[in-house]
């Protein structure tokens, strides 16, 4: 089959890999039906994680179960699947508790490198969400969101507690923070802030039901929110970047008491403890538990209550996955999909 | 009037200070029936915090009301009442959402001084709770104890997200730390652990409901949470000390999901949040909205049903409030109550 592989920093190429068979007797196999880049996929594309050789790349996934080892029972082939970013048991006790992706079976499926044809997926019965029938083609874009950026975006606004009448603030115009507008909205929020400086973001946030769009940063940032709070900050905020400087602006935007939801991947991100007592301000993040939200996100996907696929901007089929991380590094594209 | 002045780190005295008098008009006067001395007090006798020459110290208090400004309309002369260590309007935004302690006209109750005969409370209506008649004398050690510790205690553990069943961790055994035992124990929790090397501390939190006592610290005691817990964690974790080193093993011994509440007034505490994103345990804290809890201590206390008096293992008269602050220094004492 056909697959990305990372060769180097900047250099991803589509080549020849082996078909993936089930290794253990609760793999699946799924004939990948679209898959995509994420921005966590850039970070290893710029060479900030270290490369140990050649590396299959890629972890959202939608496609049809083509194979299942002897121990899956719950997913059969044929099925139209969407699975999340870590395959996860759904049995043990961090599983039990929402927390698929601190399973402790866990297995990352960037690892198994999803911008392929074929994927394997470890722990099928656990890891995979079925659809109730072949979904509609105009579905395939939101059901592969789910996959991880609709669901982390979900697990920001979870995280970060917005309940109805509130007011949300999303730090980050990236797939993940408009998929957090989409959430906030579907979770009640009154009043959705979104923080960004690009017109075609700030546009795409406005259709999914953000009421505000403040393209300052920082302390400027901040003083919007304000202003807009009269002086005591959000209800609810949402961390969608990762970066020192995001976090301090979503924390300093927040009400006394308010969470932030912080689910971009922290890079150098340090957070004094006199800080978040002086604020009083709660922090709660970490890799979003998609697998929690996917029966829930791929209702609300079918039943055309929310269109997350709206994040793609780009469109490539998969021989093209180095355009599609050009795009995507350049910021030509928010987010690309890749069809096999 | 007699009241604590500190002086100098090391140096407090009792002396002469001008009897208060209500300066504006939502002002109250109590006559102080109880007071004491503070973990955080000692902070400040240590010289960790800058001084600028002879200060008023203490900030907890019971007492009955003498006096009331003109605007007062709640409180009246003659009610026997509790305040924490913040006054507060109980009605800005901050207050409405439950958090006092960030009250837009908050007044720390510090600089006015507490361990003194009488007491100024600003924002009275908005600060005190009045008991429905005057408490009987083995109430007040309790009642005293909600003006602060009881009252952070509980908010550790609501910040904790303690609930019925659950298994609970209490890093410090002041009297913070025992209240947050009591609270644990009031809020379900099934196993109630406390980190604890002290044998009189130990035996005070088993009598409060405490039901493993850990000695260990650091990576130690995080493996006693993870042997207790099957290798998951604790469901809740209230870290009641402040150190950098408390603090990485609170989040240590929570598992993925939980929430450590921090009630210790940080000093030189740092979190990386890759650690945070890693973990995936929240962090919530700050200086305890004790206001919000008071109603409801308060009745616990007067109908029996929790006893945080008992954090009190010495008591001296007001004259003697030196030897008060060497005791806890010299930790021969957890708590010490002071009466004038």
């Amino acid at each position: 089959m056909r697959g990305a592989v990372l060769h180097a920093p900047g250099d991803v190429r589509v080549e020849e890999r082996q078909d993936p068979k089930p290794i253990r007797p609760t793999d699946a196999v799924v004939r990948t039906v679209a898959t995509c880049v994420c921005g966590s996929d850039l970070w290893s594309y710029r060479g900030a994680n270290p490369l140990d050789g050649p590396t299959p790349i890629g972890h959202e996934y939608v496609g049809v179960v083509e194979e299942v080892g002897g121990e899956v029972s719950r997913i059969r082939p044929g099925q139209f699947v969407v699975g999340s970013f870590f395959a996860s048991d759904n049995t043990c006790p961090n599983c039990r508790h929402g927390f698929q992706t601190n399973c402790v079976n866990r297995e990352p499926m960037g690892s198994v490198g999803c911008q392929a044809q074929y994927i394997r997926v470890p722990l099928a019965d656990g890891t995979l969400v079925a659809t109730p029938e072949q979904p509609d083609e105009r579905h395939v874009a939101g059901l592969l969101a789910c996959s991880d950026v609709m669901g982390t975006g979900w697990y920001a606004a979870v995280a970060a507690g917005v309940t109805p009448g509130s007011t949300a603030v999303v730090v980050g115009d990236g797939a993940v923070g408009q998929c957090a507008v989409i959430a906030a909205k579907e979770l009640g929020a009154e009043r959705i802030v979104i923080m960004s400086r690009h017109a075609d973001r700030q546009e795409l946030a406005r259709s999914f039901g953000a009421t505000h769009v403040f393209p300052e940063r920082g302390e400027e940032g901040v003083a919007r929110v304000m202003e807009l709070t009269g002086g005591i900050g959000a209800d609810a905020v949402m961390e969608c970047v990762g970066t020192d400087e995001s976090t301090r602006q979503a924390l300093r935007s927040a009400r006394a008491g308010a969470t932030v939801g912080f689910v971009g991947v922290p890079h150098g991100v340090t957070v004094e403890g006199t800080d978040l007592f002086r604020l009083h301000v709660g922090l709660r993040g970490g890799p979003a538990p998609v697998r929690r939200f996917l029966p829930d996100l791929v209702e609300r996907v079918l039943s055309d209550r929310i269109d997350p696929g709206r994040v793609f901007d780009l469109t490539l089929p998969l021989e093209e996955t180095p355009a599609a991380y050009r795009a995507m590094d350049e910021r030509r594209a928010i987010k690309t999909l890749l069809l096999p």
